[in-house]
């Protein structure tokens, strides 16, 4: 069951239409549906709403609710998960982060550019690390059955602040500086700042973690910028998620991708002064 | 005498037409020059070039300079006088300010639309103040005696800072956030980054002076934030010279109005990461 907005009419109608470096293919039959309230209760929900509408989940996943139907949010970001846990009960939350180049190129039509990994952790209150539940391992294999690239991880919290890393400078920066991938890579300023960017942005993972875990267990690769600098470089030029919500004019997910690492790491007592400066930024150019 | 390059032939012909809020006026006859070889040796030069440009200086000022000749930088920025002085010899060499906003709006055809003060001060080395020679006075005579305000100082350097302050900010979030003056000041995170921004511009300059004057005589006023401030509320939008620049094309003057300041402040070991921040993101921009 795919719930559709304006891509609604087009899919019901034609499929779902995926260009795609590992083959395309067409959905010609989907269950489309524009009103959740159209669907059964089901046995898991994956939520890929941005996270400016988070505030319309709560009545959205009303109607698909079973008494144990799990709830994934696909969304990027920081404490994405806090608001909705509270109003889920005893049902299983789980944050799955895409390592993906997609764009929508038209309606109901979806081009793939490169990879297709999920990483995919189960949500636990005051940052705490889940660990690999069964629930979790099985809606790994079921992805897995379907064709999909999993990694499960057991620190959900510590795999958000990781995709930040990149996130935010890459983000950020293709807003402000109207820029792709490649055009910021190949500038030794705009790389350097990449790179400062992403160091304030490990710093305050790690300051919150010392916070969480004095025995030090929960860290992130000593040598993760250098690995994701290299990985960039190998890349296809790409135009950022936030990049192209700014140019087709919609709101940008600047409190989960940014507001909140910000108060994390307030909280923490690490000064990010770079990320806070690319925050004031976005949300200037986001009020225009 | 004036030294035109693409707006010669219009001057030449049409002369010089002034707009201004003070009255409007022509200039029919201009004593006009494409070249500085067709031009006497003066008693003084008004040097009005971007500063990107200041390597040509030394063949662009030859003809012009007897051995008495003044030269009076009016470039915004800090260090802009330290080649030209290398250079001048014995010859007075002095720093205008320009508080005005004027554009050039087509070939000989200036618009001046508020303020029109200068402030005026001589060079001396190692970022000490000259105090108020008196070629420093007779220069200010005169071009009171023309109708243009002027406000002397003893301490050139302080005066340079005080004016990066507000160049700072402005000139730097015109060009990356692409807004007029009046829009940075209506959003409450723009403004916060402007006021953070100046924050850095005075700790920069006041670490600099503690070095060079331990008995802390020469500070900016201790209310500075605040008075540019409300003075930028009170004034007309505005779109910033540096904007002006990235909008049609032309290199921007990054090096006196960023790398000099940041180079100051490395040396004071003040921390200035906005300050750096927006640097690396003009470089960006003005290389692309």
């Amino acid at each position: 069951h795919f719930l559709l907005h304006s891509d609604f009419e087009a899919v019901r109608q034609k499929g779902l239409v995926i260009e795609s470096v590992n083959g395309d293919f067409v959905l010609s039959e989907v269950h489309a549906h524009a009103d959740t309230r159209t669907m059964p209760p089901v046995d898991g929900v994956f939520v890929a709403l941005k996270t400016t509408q988070n505030h319309r989940l709560p009545d959205l996943l009303k109607p698909l609710l079973g008494p144990q139907t799990a709830v994934i949010t696909l969304q990027n970001g920081l404490d994405v998960e806090t608001e909705m846990a509270s109003w889920l009960g005893d049902r299983p939350l789980l944050g799955g982060l895409c390592f993906i180049c997609s764009n929508k190129v038209g309606p109901g039509h979806i081009r793939h550019l490169e990879y297709g990994k999920i990483g995919l952790g189960q949500y636990a209150p005051d940052h705490q690390p889940a660990g690999i539940s069964d629930v979790l391992k099985r809606l790994a294999d079921d992805l897995e059955q379907a064709g999909i690239l999993v990694e499960i991880t057991p620190d959900l919290r510590l795999t958000r602040w990781r995709k930040l890393v990149w996130n935010i400078p890459f983000n950020g920066l293709s807003v402000v500086l109207n820029a792709m991938t490649d055009e910021i890579m190949d500038n030794s300023d705009a790389l350097a700042l990449v790179e400062e960017l992403m160091a304030e942005t490990i710093a305050a993972c790690e300051g919150e973690m010392r916070g969480l875990s004095p025995d030090q267990t929960r860290r992130l690769p000593v040598d993760l910028i250098e690995q994701m600098i290299e990985h960039t470089l190998e890349m296809t030029p790409y135009r950022t998620s936030m990049k192209i919500d700014y140019d087709t004019g919609r709101s940008l997910e600047l409190e989960a991708i940014f507001g909140n690492p910000i108060r994390a790491a307030k909280a923490a007592a690490v000064d990010v002064p770079r990320i806070e400066m690319l925050y004031q930024q976005l949300k200037f150019l986001n009020s225009q």
